[in-house]
């Protein structure tokens, strides 16, 4: 069984390399880029500009092939993939929720850029919290590992 | 350009059609169902069992096309897609955030099943506060709406 999809836009971002890119949203306060969609897609931004936060669902084009078992950013140790955020993934699908600043047309400035120049965009939602938001999350590995490097280095880039 | 994807699994929940079925994870809290990996992602899955709750990104495969505006559920009024979580997407993926209640094997277990049956699943990733979480959060037009029915109806299923 194969599923087939097709970017909607793409982002431009500072990043040209997956070394010393913020890690998550979170890691990137401050950094500015643009979601650039199809034409096609104007009409299917309307009333998006409510939110203040959206979430990215991006093609990771330059993740490297997946790996059963990678040492994450932030640890030292070799982690199931399914219980990391590395890009090198069966389906190389990230996630980023970004703040919303401004759409003009089919071009969406957006804040917390985590994310490769040129990344296929593959869908946006609206962030909301409600739905979203959990009362008590245990984070496993994480919760034992401090701060560490907010930025990436190349280990799953291609 | 195209992408393609293959499932990495399938979900199994109690629902057969969209009516009736939760629209968030938010929703569907006791409901129980099950995500079925392909034994090759057996060993991807060590270390999930320290996270409480996981993301499923799933393809919506009963989706219908999509259309530029809709209806959301909550809402009477036409929306642009984006602005909504409505499945008729130009890729149709979901974002499921679930309480991971068990592991075994390539059966992980799960509670706030808003998937139907069969759903075939993308990737999986590990839900983290930290990385998800936003201060200040503004939900334009789910702002206004009150709480509504919290079950689909059939309006986006093939």
């Amino acid at each position: 069984m194969k599923i087939e999809y097709r970017p909607i836009g793409f982002v431009h971002s500072p990043f040209q390399t997956a070394s010393g890119t913020p890690i998550q949203p979170s890691r990137a306060k401050g950094i500015e880029g643009t979601v650039v969609l199809e034409d096609e897609f104007i009409e299917a931004l309307s009333d998006l500009d409510g939110f203040s936060h959206i979430i990215l669902i991006c093609h990771l084009h330059r993740a490297l092939p997946f790996k059963l078992k990678v040492v994450p950013y932030l640890d030292t140790e070799l982690r199931g993939l399914f219980a990391t955020r590395a890009p090198s993934r069966p389906n190389p699908i990230g996630i980023s929720v970004v703040r919303l600043l401004a759409i003009d047309g089919p071009r969406l400035r957006i804040e917390g850029v985590d994310l490769l120049d040129g990344t296929p965009v593959l869908d946006i939602k609206p962030f909301v919290r409600d739905f979203d938001d959990e009362i008590e999350v245990r984070c496993g590995w994480l919760d034992e590992v401090s701060g560490g490097d907010a930025v990436s280095d190349g280990r799953f880039e291609r």
